[in-house]
């Protein structure tokens, strides 16, 4: 890991900076526990926000795709990209409207992404992309052939400028209002794995890994 | 509920184009059982992408948030939006890599939004925001005084382009694939909420209502 700032002047938070986190080790712990990122990008002047899985390898976030994807080949071309990963950890039922809130950690990265063309990279990103969302089956699972391979478009974009923003705890409210009789506090919410499912055409008795059958996120 | 078309040039999904959805029933569906969403705007050529929470209201989805945030401001100015909600719906264990994927229902909605400047809005405005993250609990909050209303931000932005993709059930493997020993199937993953946790300065003995010791998403 680089002792490189994530703080720029475009990643310094605004709004609320007691919440703002820079350092590498608290933005790379959101990182890992998400499973799901937002990408933003421009084309034609409109801005889209699409749904992705990702994976962080050491300074690096890769995503990836079809190389027919429009979000991929706007990227490729060098067009500035923002990704943001959300943790929402709790409903925060405040006694006023005004200060209901919520418990979350969140992840802002800007930058410009490169294509991951050489297959000494590419696979290993491939493999970075798997053990993300399911620790432990990289090792299990039939690897990309050179036809899928080719088949995959993979961006790496470099942890170079970001930042985090966190809250915590229960809710802030007006002093006069914490006489007020009704219930405040916090809804922890968390995402949770349930009974895996097991696929139709699965052979009789294979059973799930432990990876699968105790499938929790790092925390 | 107008029956306008979601579907435009711009929401027409062209990667796996049978997961999209565009009727509205569809579409509001994954919009109220969401709670957080992903704001894309531009600003000096950077997208940004920023979660916050929302509410739908008939055929408008409302944003809010500080008078001072660059996202409102950027907004209010009448530049383009992208509204993103997610929902995580599982991780689908393929037999490959290639294969390997995620359950999941995401809305996009394209638009402009509006400030909402008269009262007679604003205030059932954040009363649907209230009452979009925790059912049931406008009628028991504290609303908010003149101070706070001038203090909040409320952006209406109407639902007339949106698109949804939907992927569910087990993995699709190659037939080849089929054979392979390893295990293949399906962990669902969800949003739950755990034991209320009350706030320290609450007076001893008040329990939780309903809305908060039960709570749970629409579905």
């Amino acid at each position: 890991m680089t002792t490189r700032p994530l703080r720029t002047e475009r990643t310094t938070v605004k709004r609320l900076p007691k919440r703002a986190r820079y350092e590498r080790e608290a933005v790379y712990r959101i990182l890992d526990e998400g499973l799901v990122c937002h990408v933003g990008f421009v084309a034609g002047g409109q801005p889209y926000v699409i749904p992705t899985d990702y994976a962080r390898h050491g300074d690096v976030l890769y995503l990836h795709g079809s190389p027919a994807s429009r979000m991929l080949r706007t990227l490729e071309g060098g067009a500035p990209v923002c990704v943001t990963v959300t943790l929402l950890d709790g409903l925060v039922v405040a006694r006023s409207a005004f200060h209901s809130s919520m418990n979350y950690r969140s992840v802002v990265i800007l930058g410009t992404a490169t294509p991951v063309t050489d297959p000494e990279e590419k696979l290993p990103a491939m493999g970075a992309l798997v053990e993300h969302l399911i620790p432990g089956r990289w090792d299990d699972v039939r690897r990309p052939n050179p036809k899928e391979l080719r088949a995959t478009s993979i961006l790496a974009l470099s942890l170079d400028e970001a930042s985090a923003k966190v809250r915590t705890g229960g809710p802030i409210d007006d002093e006069e209002d914490y006489e007020l009789p009704m219930w405040a506090g916090v809804v922890p919410l968390e995402v949770t794995p349930s009974k895996p499912i097991p696929d139709e055409r699965l052979a009789t008795g294979t059973r799930p890994p432990r990876y699968v059958s105790a499938y929790r996120r790092p925390r």
